[in-house]
Order: structure tokens, then sequence, then C-alpha cells
């Protein structure tokens, strides 16, 4: 498709990030494009219920939180496309977002692009996604009070999360598939735990629900011990898969965009990464909380930054 | 009172960012006190309609979006306290809040008692606070579409907010008590935009509104010419003040917590202040945007660096 219009922001990812600076940059008459490679609203469209994003005493399912936050950025003239981004050209007075679906040109570029959560690959992991199969213990192990947890991860962050989970469940059996590389305090505190039993040298080849194609509930992790090669079960009420985070920034390689060694990306107090006039919220950003009030507010921050760069840009 | 309980973090200030904050801790069974000396809810409670805290896409009346939050909080166990706070006694492994209502333990404190907008303290502007008389031009400009708007002020960022206001205005009166204080490019915008007269050296006296007592509409702005003395007036249907804003920081006077020169709250990356163990988030924190969206971010990111901060203190 062609597109001539030169936006005031393009930015990149429809999720809360995107989705709340885009509230308050069309509400403030700032043209505003959304791109996406997938469905609008990111993680929070595909979490399956939502307890603490602030304003919703009940919760709210994620699929209409994020309808909510598309309507109120639609309300002011939000547009949106599909499209897989590329890379970004600097063309001086504008930038060419190049795109599978076009090019797209704006003055100011927004880069949410979120981040994922490192899967196992493993069959029912999938079919079990979000209800039983999770990634974020702050998001979801309050739903676990008083039951029975599998935690699939050996690195400091699963030791962590573990740890922190063992505040809701009664127990807890953590795979990991070589051993525990943690740093030394986490693992003495691993070691005290009761309700932890550590299971080294144990692959995860199936989380199994009943039935088994999703839509029920989990019932067990098959794995394999590595050392005798037999198959090993864990029954459980739900899973928890800690293997890290992969933010979403690999097209943006060979850009004069500053990354932290992970790979998210680094930016000034301003929310400007070190390219001008590219902007950067959300979980993609240095210090991602995966939490979508932090990405939201993040994202209503940009938008005040990127107003004020446009406008530096039409006095100079 | 006393109250010998030591809590996991006091929380001083019940706005946005704490409340969002409280969200998350009590939900991971944090325990929680806010100690507020008004009511709960802070700014956000007296603003009429918010019209861009995401999720609310027809907008909300800031008392309900405060109660909201409010109830949420309740819902995982936050308590609540009256009281204004004095100072924060460091006593080792435990803060000692001391406030008018009695002194408060606990292991972290949250810092979130905002900013206020600095106020003319004339007639009639208190009466038609927050309905016609406003503070925030991204919070209230798109009200006025169309519209005849006084603002008053004269410094940078009332220039500023002036001509942002003017994408909206029809026609804007600018009240200056004596000069126009804002950087050459912004002094030269001035001049060149049509929609707004300036009126050097002229005070506001008054902010009249039919009927005077509030409940109505604002009619006119009174003031007087300095130089000649005579009263002039300013028809209009709002009026914008942009004097300047004052965070609520003066307790932590002689405490070991970095401001900037302005009085905001100095963090680092993860919004720990220079004093261990006391955290800071919202408007009181340097770079305050004045938005719930932002400042309700901010508290959810503050509370999982709590989280984290208990966890290291209870693993040493």
């Amino acid at each position: 498709m062609e597109n001539n219009k030169v936006y005031d922001v393009v930015m990149i990812g429809a999720g809360p990030a995107a989705l709340s600076a885009a509230i308050y940059t069309t509400r403030e008459d700032i043209s505003t494009l959304l791109l996406d490679k997938g469905p609008v609203g990111g993680l929070a469209a595909v979490t399956d219920w939502v307890d603490n994003y602030p304003g919703f005493p009940k919760g709210v399912a994620g699929l209409e939180l994020s309808d909510l936050f598309q309507k109120q950025a639609e309300r002011f003239g939000a547009e949106f496309e599909f499209g897989e981004v590329s890379t970004i050209i600097d063309e001086g007075t504008q930038k060419r977002v190049k795109a599978d679906s076009g090019d797209f040109l704006a003055k100011t570029v927004l880069i949410a692009t979120g981040s994922d959560y490192k899967k196992t690959g493993v069959p029912g992991e999938k079919e079990y996604y979000a209800r039983g199969v999770h990634y974020c213990a702050t998001c979801d192990g309050a739903f676990y009070r008083d039951k029975h947890l599998v935690v699939i991860g050996g690195g400091n962050s699963a030791v962590q999360e573990a740890l922190f989970l063992t505040r809701y469940a009664s127990r807890i059996d953590m795979l990991a598939r070589s051993k525990i590389s943690a740093s030394d305090i986490l693992q003495r505190e691993l070691a005290k735990n009761e309700k932890i039993t550590v299971h080294l040298g144990t692959t995860t080849d199936e989380i199994v629900g009943d039935p088994p194609a999703g839509g029920g509930k989990i019932v067990k992790v098959v794995g394999t011990d590595t050392a005798s090669g037999k198959k090993v079960e864990f029954p459980t009420d739900g899973v928890f898969v800690f293997v890290g985070l992969a933010p979403n920034t690999g097209f943006l390689k060979g850009l004069p965009i500053e990354l932290d060694e992970i790979g998210f990306i680094k930016t000034d107090i301003g929310l400007q990464t070190a390219m001008p006039g590219v902007f950067a919220a959300g979980d993609v950003r240095h210090g991602a909380t995966m939490q979508i009030a932090s990405a939201s507010g993040e994202g209503a921050t940009a938008a005040l930054m990127i107003r004020h760069y446009l406008e530096d840009v039409e006095r100079s």
C-alpha cells in the first residue's frame, strides 16, 4: 500500500503502552498511526484475567480491557494498520518506517513493541496458555492460593519467582533442565524453603491437561530425569514458566538505538532513544515490569514528551 | 493513637500512585498502610472529569475513578489512616513515620504525596475550581474547542501551555503580573500567534461567574492594569492558571533524601530515594507529569521494587 501522509507520530506496536500514548496524542490533535503485526492489545489482549490494573476493582478480562483502550484511542482519532516493521530510516525532517505492508512517514516514532516471555515449546504449553500455564508470578500467582504448582526454569528469576509463589502455593516442584544458576543468597533461600522441591537434570516434555487440547484444567507435567533416562510425572494445578524474556527489538539491528545486553531499549529520562525523535515506552524498554499499569503509564508520559519534541521542532 | 504493628510498607499519600502501589503490594500479601492528611484519591478525586485515563473510553468522573482505585486496594487488604506526616525516622531495621495522628512503623516507606498546582488566591478561583478554573492544559484543554480563554501566568510553562491551548481555543487573553519570562524561542512564537493577546503588567483580582458562588459558568476575569491603576475586564469561558507546581515535600526537611531545585524527589531507576528503603512515585517525583495514568503506572512499578527490597532484606 501507499500512504504519503506524514503522521506526527507512528507507533510501532499496539499494546497498552502504544494505546495509552495514542489516547493522549490524538486527544491533543497529534496525528497518530499504530502499526502492529498482530492483533491490537498486545499481551494484554491474550491475558485471561487482569486483577491489578487500577480502576477495575473486580478485575477485568484482558481482551475487554484492551478493547476499552482501543475504543478510547479511536474516539480521539487514532488510526491502525497491520504491518511488520523491518527498519526505521531517518530522512532528516521525517522518519520512514518500513513495514511489509508499506512505508509509513512520521515526524516522530514511538517503539512500543513489548517483550515476549520465552516459551518451552512443549506440547500443552500453548493449549493451556493463561489458563493453567503462566509466565508472570505477580500477575497470576494469587490465583493459586493453597494449590500445587510446577515451576520450570533454573535461573535467577526462576528461583526468585518460585520463592515468591510460596506465598500462595502449598507445594512447588521446580524442574531445572541442568542445574540451578542463581545467586548464593537465592540458592540458600531455596534450600531452606520447605515448600519447594528442586528436581535437577529434569527436562519438561509435556504439560498434560484434561482434555489435552485445552479448555479444561491442567493435571500434570511429564518430564525426563536425564541421569536415569526415566520418565517422571508431577501432578499439579498450574505451571509457571520462567525461562527468560525476549524484547521485540530484532528489527532495530544496525540503527543508532542503544540496547542493553538482553536487547531492551535504553532511553533518557524523557523516554527518547539515542536516535532523535524516536521514543520507546512499555515492556520493550530497559526496566520492563511486564505490567499493564506500568506500560500504560509510560505510554502517557511518552505522549507528553513527543508533544514537547514536536513543539520544539516546529519552533526551531 | 498507638499502633505497634510493623507494616511491610507505609505509604504517605493516598492518591493514584499510592493506591496503585497498594493494589499490587496487598495482592502480594505485603502488609500496607496508606496515610493521608486529606481524602483518599488525591487530586484525582477533585478532578471533575477524566477523559484520558486508559480503560474508560467515555471518560469517568474523577471521584468515581478514585473510588474504584480505593475499592480495589481495599479488596486485597489495604489499610487507611488519616494523618499529616511530620518526618520519617530511620531506626535501622524499621522506619518510624511520625504523624499528627501517631507513629507508624514500617520496613519500607513509599512517598506519594503528589504536587499541588500553585493558586492565585483570588476570589472565584476556589468556587470555580475544575468547573471553569483549570491548571492542566493536557487534562482540560480539549473541553474548550472554539472557546474563549484567559491564561494567568508569564513564565516558561505558562507560555508553552497557552500556545498549546490555541489548538482548541479561538482566542486567549494572557495576563502577566509583570513581564513574560520565557525562552526567546517561546517569546517569538508567542508574538507570532494571532490567537493570543498578551496583557503585561496586569494583575488578576477576581474570577467572576454567574452565580458568583460557583455552580454556574465563568463569565469574566477582572484585573488591574498596574501602569494606569485602572480596572480591566476579560470576558471568557474558562481560566487556566499556570503559576507553578508545589511538590508536597516540606516534611522531608533535614532528611537524607535528595530533592531537585523545586523540591521534587530524585530517585534511582528503581524509584528508591537516597534514604535506603524509602521509595517515591507519582507527581512528587522529579519528572512529574500530573497525569493519573503516569502516576498510577509508577505506583505499580514502585510496588515491585518494594517487594524486591523486602525480599533482599529478609535474605541478608
